[in-house]
């Protein structure tokens, strides 16, 4: 295990009807909300009736801002931070996915910067100071109910970029998995996928006696392949989606990775894709995943030996190593499959047109991933494995 | 799984040397520091002056309270009490394994009392603030280094009651495994039965729809059993103590009890034990948690097949489950043995003749244990079991 600092203080409200507890725990924060969002479904739901009402009950003085997309842009980013510091926001509310989450963190850190939002993204200046953000999570995938970090996308650049810092954990997230059931069956295999991307990124590491967190993130994708095609029966599977939610959420706070050197080779590669096509991040996390494994597993054999023996239950042969990992891959295929994700670019409607320029975006600021750094020819070479 | 809200805001400071930011650290909190230890093992092995240099380096005051004992005393924590009170503390720092900080904040509760600190055991007051408590870990085992916890004795009532609140959890701990090296084997084995108890506390639930949760406990369980052995053969294995440590820190952070029921029976029936032998904590669980779970098995064998065979790799026929169970418990046993601890009540010398009286307190507030409810008389049952 190799040093590490850890702290994570976002306080969790987790169960049915937690949502109503949102104004009394903004209130302790500030008296000016920013609340932030997507689209019509937490209107359609009745969410944000309820969240307004809760805020407004508490004596919270309400701003709106919606219109997140998926793969939010910095462009509304720009307006949440304009709003913030004209209507002196002191807690940013977001209530949705990852997208309205990351979407206000971003904020949250434009609303103390003197500059452009944009250059936080691009490490022109460091993370001095934030607005506090909490978040009523609808949709349980990227984590970001937790995790100190934002991707945003910058729709003159076609770049999608990551920041992070301690700053950005929110202050309180509100954990309701009974908002799940109205969610379509492909955002929740999405969802699925992207906190199965969360563990594999920890998981493949080059650090040496790291047994007890190599458990713990077997564990949680054991937990989440025995869960999730539960859903796919029954979206309203309260007990399916506690589980779910609940692993969501802690294979991304930071906790499962502590000691570990973490790979994030094939969400560099993934980010590039869903900025150009705009498409759902955990769909190209299941066609790209699959391809970077076949392109490094020589790198480490025996871990990906591990991966496919505790994880997929794999049982075959020692002595051919190489049956074992490629078993390991194909199960993995086949769970992304049988939750109607895509596993290969061609469902996507991608050819190989912008690989060369696409690797060379990824690569922009070096090699990407850690478990094995990754060259412009190395990720062109991924991209045409994912054909 | 039921509601619940969770946080836990311990930062935590993971590696070698990392008790040389124990000054910086401290001097965010307070300019006053209370340093709290037990005996003579961190002066001998150098870790006081370190710590004591650290603190005045960063223009820390420091004061001393010394002499905690294997379980604490409110006596100390009265005298350690006065002392906060008249030197205008800002923060305790505990230096030493889980009796040093469940006596550090007891300190903490009752420095911010009114009354005799003991009436917040006996649940006479609430514990309505607290001074801030910071720890350096030399003994991975009672997890207080971020639980919300502390258990103290009272020598004149034979009474060894708990203590819980969130303003309880330490602002900051310091985890180095190589400050483990010097441990006599015995405490080591103790310490493994106490984490291992800790898991076990929580594994054994009525909650349903736990299987994440019950799938990190058996990664924790699994991790520990398999790791500790390595510390019988070589007591300076860093790599071993830094699973062993991490595990024990997760195991009682909460995150791995969070919407199940727990039990805390055995702990119960375990601190009458050592409040009248004055016997190690560990110890006392590796002779009552087989004794508890014979006990107690019929009432949900199906969960306990689940342990034998998920943590034990138990591989008996189905169609018997009580073989299967009590090959598990056997296993448990054997692991207990292994190690040099004790799992019957003769090896520590302990006879029947204080078991009714004993079992009458551990149910003075009512039955204990929430897996199943155990009346004084089930608790007698339980002792003579472990005879």
């Amino acid at each position: 295990m190799i040093p590490f600092v850890y702290q994570s203080p976002t306080k969790i409200l987790f169960g049915r009807e937690m949502q109503k507890q949102v104004g009394a725990e903004a209130k302790k924060v500030a008296d000016h909300v920013l609340l932030h969002y997507g689209g019509g479904s937490i209107k359609r739901s009745g969410l944000y009736d309820e969240v307004l009402r809760s805020l407004r009950e508490a004596g919270v003085n309400v701003l709106e801002l919606g219109g997140v997309q998926p793969n939010p842009r910095v462009s509304l980013g720009r307006e949440g931070v304009r709003l913030c510091r004209e209507q002196h926001i002191g807690l940013i509310l977001a209530v949705g996915g990852g997208s309205a989450i990351d979407s206000a963190k971003a904020i949250a850190i434009g609303a103390k910067y003197g500059g452009d939002v944009w250059d936080l993204f691009t490490k022109q200046a460091p993370i001095a100071d934030a607005l506090p953000v909490a978040t009523v999570l609808t949709i349980p995938a990227a984590g970001s109910e937790t995790s100190p970090n934002s991707v945003i996308t910058n729709e003159e650049t076609c770049e999608k970029l990551g920041a992070g810092s301690p700053l950005m954990r929110p202050v309180f997230s509100v954990l309701n998995p009974a908002l799940c059931f109205t969610l379509p069956a492909y955002q929740m295999a999405c969802g699925v996928s992207d906190m199965l991307a969360h563990a594999m990124e920890r998981y493949f590491t080059n650090t040496s006696a790291v047994d007890y967190s190599d458990r713990l993130l077997e564990a949680t994708m054991r937990s989440i392949i025995h869960t999730a095609p539960r859903l796919l029966e029954n979206p309203s599977d309260y007990d399916a989606w506690s589980n779910i939610m609940w692993a969501g959420t802690i294979v991304h706070n930071g906790i499962l990775g502590m000691g570990r050197e973490e790979d994030w080779g094939s969400h560099g590669i993934e980010h590039q894709l869903s900025a150009v096509y705009d498409i759902a991040h955990g769909a190209g996390l299941a066609v790209v995943f699959p391809a970077w494994m076949k392109a490094v597993y020589r790198h480490d054999p025996a871990r990906f030996v591990q991966y496919a023996q505790r994880v997929w239950d794999v049982d075959l042969a020692q002595e051919n190593p190489e049956r074992i990992i490629l078993e390991g891959i194909r199960r993995l295929e086949a769970f992304f499959t049988s939750l109607g994700l895509p596993v290969r670019l061609g469902a996507l409607q991608i050819d190989d047109r912008d690989f060369a320029q696409m690797a060379e975006r990824v690569t922009r600021y070096g090699p990407v991933g850690h478990f094995k750094a990754l060259s412009a020819q190395d990720v062109e070479e991924i991209y045409r494995l994912a054909l």
